[in-house]
């Protein structure tokens, strides 16, 4: 696959193998990953830019430490490429991101050298405090160390473990990888010079060294040095944040400088007896031209062509979800000015990204901080607004508590638009949308809508523009629409009312959602084998149409209802109705169709869909069932 | 009710009346403000330490900003009482807490002054950056103040908030209440003079005018600066992590000198054009002997003799249900090393304070910081260790992130120890632990039990500190156990295992948890009427025991679940299970009985149940609606 010369790399079978290496030997086996990383993201696509930030850093981690004895914990993991390349997954990654394959992100189950997995962000340092701590209780364990993101240790989980860290005073090492510096070039050479300074010094000294050399630097120089620690901290002035939270600090380090990295954790790893931060400066797609030179860094990539940087581009036959609704939005916030939009570090993602053009002042980007981004949601509808929250059904877990305690509990009209809801594809199990039927159906006054196609999604972004009474959420899936006309402007829906598609008398299928697509397939495939089939699509999970289900029941000889979650959410919501209401007394057979119990692996929607056996086919397998085909009983009433 | 003189009380309506009062009509105000909160609480028990605490600081800020128009948002709200008194709400105190009367925080419901209610902790800088963002969109409203403690303010979702409104810009004021410092006599003369400085001064001057103030200090009280410094920020050295984050800050302040309190707030709403910290230092039961030199300073308290501070003390029949947990967790740590226990900020509360003291290595309170809490277990049970996760179910719900994604998908045996499950009484709707089954039961291989007793719970810490294979939960209500033996040692039961606690033949309930107690009074009453009742104990609500549930719906002319939580947990599981398997075609009447879908207010835990309509007489009444009694159709079979 690569065509590249990487002698030195064929010579790592794992991490052991760097041990034996010089300093110039590494500094050209990370060339050669680089080259490597490149070639085969271009054959997978996969997340480049920041996989090329933390080359050298990778190679000079596993020089020095000794992993898996010593644990090895990368933050939301998507840079973990060359780790995985370098920890005996090299022959596989041609498999990455596809089913079956490597993952896009560290997993326990794929590798010893994966101690702690992640996908979601600023998890690093929890987890290696636990390691940390577990190591001195007396486990046979090593050294922890966490490489976090300079975005994802603003994240106030990250504040909460970094808190607890540096008052336990364990050893353990924190790499700040920040890649959203661009060094300048008086800092570059500060940094080189700090940092063999801290290395040739005792670490306990290495605070009070870096004051007094910056106070004997001349003029110019004092600022660079002043500008770095800045840089440093994201504050303006003072020492630095993680010296105040009692962890030493180290930095900054040139992150594609192999000698000056070696030194500076070789240092480390001997005289560290408590908590350490090293802050790393690295630039995001560093090494390949057409990532450092995109606005994105090349952060999520498509196949490309590695002379050119072309990246091939999917042929889109409809509009994805994420900009119908960045559409819709953008439309409701023209027409009322009331309209405001909150994101958690994915404006672009989300398509909040429209709005923040047109309306800047309207829309707020609040950092990797979905808690605060909540509450702040909440306040900001109790003060007259009527807020947008737009963040991935994944990650609004991390607003669960505050989504309870601060929007359901004082019925505020804070309206949730939840991207990513269902299975997403080759970012797997850690990225799916599946639990937010369940977080979100069983609070009181909320209502929650899922729609069937594009339209509908326009639709739903309006009826949660007029809806003021409570919390409004609708949830919708990753990637194009169905491909339907757009309406020239969303209607508002009747709160809690369904809509039938397709009428028939035997079998009703009560889809939620873009379940819809995949239930008019089954559908069809039923009719096919002449059985009747009524589609009705839910629209709202929460308050569900009871009216639309008891109409269902009462002219059908079964009911499945079809979700893309997991269990407790929409059909737990109508079968509690129904043994509530006594209809399940009369014994009319009913199925509710959701994702498994289990977390489904990636490989394409589609794919993990059957593999959730939840694609056209078990729901016509599932209705046949239902009506006693296979024991002879079709047709029965009970 | 108040025997003591209150002639400045009197006067007051609404905070409107103390604008015309002078600074020392409103000392004496305060004073006389303070006798009346002692007095409120003597009668009705409540939150007596913080509000002492905050009496000078809640009349000042009343008599400088303008409620309702400004938002005066307390965080947790448990400090609310003088609050309240001020806002109307004085003649309605005696019911405070109690069924139909005033909350015990700040609730949107109950008044206008109450802006954003709370219970859980570090919401408030969230929401006051809210409403100061819908101000700054043209909204009708004016200054936005959070009023927040020490503790509070070191959860990282207050640290997101501070992050971004430091970055925002916008004109805030958040009070940070600190009452945890005990401020020696240089440090308080030092406030007080820094404060009038800080108040004569433009608020863009003040820090550096700070700093030179510093430097012209003669040594031993440049020390005591310093010192007020570090105890402002927490940390030591450095400037105040505030100024940092971009707020302007001002303090310490001596939270019970009304002058300087009068005169900073005065200066700072004059003057603020950004966001604008105030450090506050307060004694927590201050004014109030019996209080001030209580250990936890009265932090809860029952109904007590004002002169005397004695307590009334309910007499407990039996052990709680925490205390069982304590010492049960303190046993297996003795017989195990491995065994290790997480806290965030409640040894006392969880019971975990009992191990904390034989084995203090090997428990660790992490502060208010429910996701690192969580992930840091992972992290320790992926190092080898047997991690409990000791966490209210309320308060739960801030890990739910890192439940899913670092506990579940990476099948860690984390063991949840999840106390005050269901409805918790006083405390009302913010602390009920109604959502814990819904937000584990669908997550993949979770163990969720529940006990029925005292005894079973022991079990199951028996259980989970010996179960390897994933993560594992338990939860448990508030309140005594019911005066069951407890048994030597703890068994380990077989995981998804349920038992069959009185046999019957005609109806067959299936309890969760505490549910068992209000299920067998139900069985009492039904078997009354004639009707034989078996009553099974699921012990697991996930995996629950299908075999059980398959024998009860054979041998039963109807089933109900009951379980004190919400929809979408342990009935849904069964409601799902039943569909899936067939065995609702049958037409057998089954019913779920859950907490409705609506908040229960406070009152006694057993009045909320029947609020919530999960009396034993409910039950029974559902019981016999299940069974057609009431249509006749008693005993018929689908």
């Amino acid at each position: 696959m690569n065509t590249a010369a990487t002698p030195l790399l064929d010579r790592v079978a794992g991490p052991a193998d760097l041990k034996a290496m010089s300093n110039s030997e590494l500094a050209a086996l990370a060339q050669e990953l680089r080259q490597e990383v490149v070639s085969i993201v271009s054959q997978t696509g996969g997340h480049l830019g920041s996989s090329l930030g933390v080359i050298e850093l990778t190679v000079a981690l596993h020089a020095v430490f000794t992993a898996p004895f010593d644990k090895l914990i990368w933050d939301v993991g998507h840079q973990c490429y060359p780790h995985k390349v370098l920890t005996g997954r090299r022959a596989r990654m041609h498999t990455l991101r596809q089913e079956g394959g490597v993952s896009g992100f560290c997993k326990r189950a794929e590798s010893d050298y994966d101690p702690f997995g992640a996908g979601h962000s600023s998890t690093s340092i929890s987890a290696a405090l636990g390691f940390a701590t577990a190591r001195d209780l007396g486990q046979p364990t090593g050294d922890a160390i966490a490489v976090i993101g300079d975005g994802s240790i603003s994240a106030g989980m990250a504040y909460e473990a970094m808190n607890n860290a540096g008052h336990a005073g364990r050893r353990l090492f924190v790499i700040l990888n920040d890649n959203e510096m661009s060094i300048a070039p008086p800092v570059g050479a500060m940094s080189r010079y700090l940092s063999r300074l801290y290395s040739e010094t005792p670490l306990g000294r290495l605070k009070d060294i870096a004051e007094d050399f910056e106070s004997v630097l001349p003029g110019p120089i004092r600022e660079g040095a002043r500008r770095a620690r800045q840089l440093v901290t994201g504050f303006p002035g003072g020492g630095t944040l993680f010296e105040e939270l009692g962890f030493d600090y180290i930095g900054p380090v040139n992150g594609h400088d192999m000698n000056q990295l070696l030194q500076v954790l070789r240092a480390a790893r001997a005289r560290a007896s408590g908590p350490v931060l090293i802050h790393c400066c690295t630039v995001k797609g560093k090494g390949y031209r057409p990532a450092e030179t995109a606005a994105d860094k090349y952060h999520g990539v498509g196949k490309f062509d590695v002379v050119s940087g072309t990246q091939q581009k999917a042929k889109a036959n409809a509009p994805s979800y994420t900009s119908v609704f960045g559409a819709a939005l953008c439309e409701e916030a023209a027409r009322d000015p009331r309209v405001v939009a909150i994101t958690a570090a994915m404006p672009a993602g989300t398509g909040v990204d429209l709005m923040q053009k047109r309306f800047p002042a309207r829309v707020f980007d609040v950092g990797i901080a979905e808690q605060h981004a909540v509450t702040f949601a909440a306040g900001l509808a109790a003060g007259g607004t009527k807020p947008f929250c737009a963040i991935y059904s994944t990650f609004l877990q991390r607003g669960y508590d505050q989504i309870v305690h601060d929007v359901a509990l004082q019925k505020l009209p804070v309206r949730f638009a939840i991207d990513r809801a269902g299975l997403v594809g080759a970012d797997g199990a850690t990225h799916a949308g599946t639990f937010d039927l369940s977080y979100l159906c069983n609070l009181p006054d909320f209502v929650v809508m899922a729609p069937g196609d594009e339209a509908e999604l326009k639709h739903m972004v309006a009826t949660a523009a007029g809806y003021d009474e409570g919390p409004i959420a609708f949830r919708y899936p990753r990637g194009e629409g169905m491909g339907v006309d757009l309406p020239e402007r969303g209607q508002v829906l009747e709160i809690g009312k369904g809509r039938v598609v397709r009428e028939g008398s035997t079998l009703a299928l009560l889809s939620l959602g873009d379940a819809l697509a995949s239930s008019l397939v089954a559908a069809e495939a039923l009719e096919a084998r002449g059985i009747s089939v009524t589609v009705a699509d839910a629209r709202f999970a929460r308050p569900f149409d009871t009216n639309l289900v008891a109409r269902l029941m009462s002219n059908h000889a079964a009911l499945v209802t079809v979700e893309h979650g997991s269990e407790g959410g929409f059909g737990a919501k109508v079968l509690h109705w129904l043994a509530r209401s006594g209809w399940l007394d009369r014994g009319i057979p009913v199925r509710t169709m959701t994702l498994p119990d289990r977390f489904i692996h990636q490989a394409s929607p589609a794919r993990m869909y059957v593999d959730a056996g939840m694609s056209a086919d078990d729901i016509a397998a599932t209705a046949l069932n239902a009506l006693g085909v296979a024991s002879g009983k079709f047709g029965a009433r009970g």
